[in-house]
């Protein structure tokens, strides 16, 4: 795809995001059985069910939008945070050192998708895609307090 | 290698960050040469002098503590990261456009960076590594102010 304009670079950035929270739905359940803490395989938990929640926010937003639409594409990021969280698990056994691997790698997720929601209000600020902008928002609101809330489970770790 | 205790894991992670950090160096010279924005292009370079300070900053953590050593690994996420962004290179003309994701990317490597540090952090605490705990905190800190400054020539664009 050539990107030549800010909308090019949004849809880009758009079709980017939606390979990631995919990429997410398919590896949150396998933190979720190699956790321990029962406080994390349900902040696991739950976070998938919000993920879920995140792709059907970005098919609002691509409803919102006449000039919106999706590209096939595989977010490349995701994929090396997926790998590195699964050699953590072949690493390591089940336990409180697993646990807090898990956390860090779920946490690496959490500011990619923090960066790229940021990213992506900005850039839907200047389109003045108001919708979208909102959507956005909430989801990243979302990221920030997943994030919070593994820092809070780390240090009671 | 085995992780077995949270020592093996601050190792393992104080590893992945400074491939990440060596990979950061080869990268921001091709932003650079690819950024047309002259604050944004001196901003990559500052950045890269930084990172050349936090790779000695993670040097003076292994000499600070008898019981670390580095481990020769990849970090794919980092691997990830700059695949995105030369993608994004190719997929751009020079001028604003390419220069509004040149932002986008540089903020996800700040973002990895910053869950990093923080998880890096955590764990020096935790094992009473109290001088790791203090170098890896300058860099962090560093890492979030190059995020917000991103974030401002971003907004002025």
């Amino acid at each position: 795809m050539k990107v030549k304009t800010l909308l090019d670079l949004f849809i880009h950035d758009l079709s980017d995001v939606y390979s990631a929270e995919k990429q997410i739905t398919r590896a949150l359940p396998k933190l979720i059985r190699a956790a321990t803490d029962e406080k994390l395989k349900a902040a696991f938990q739950q976070h998938l069910d919000e993920t879920q929640g995140q792709i059907e926010r970005l098919d609002q937003v691509i409803d919102a939008h006449d000039e919106l639409r999706l590209l096939r594409m595989k977010c490349h990021a995701l994929e090396g945070l997926v790998e590195e969280a699964q050699e953590l698990i072949e690493a390591t056994e089940a336990g409180p050192v697993r646990d807090a691997g898990l956390i860090g790698a779920a946490q690496k997720v959490e500011h990619y998708e923090i960066a790229t929601y940021g990213t992506l209000i900005a850039l839907a600020i200047k389109l003045q895609l108001g919708e979208a902008a909102n959507l956005l928002a909430a989801t990243l609101e979302e990221e920030k307090s997943t994030d919070k809330k593994l820092t809070s489970i780390a240090e009671k770790q």
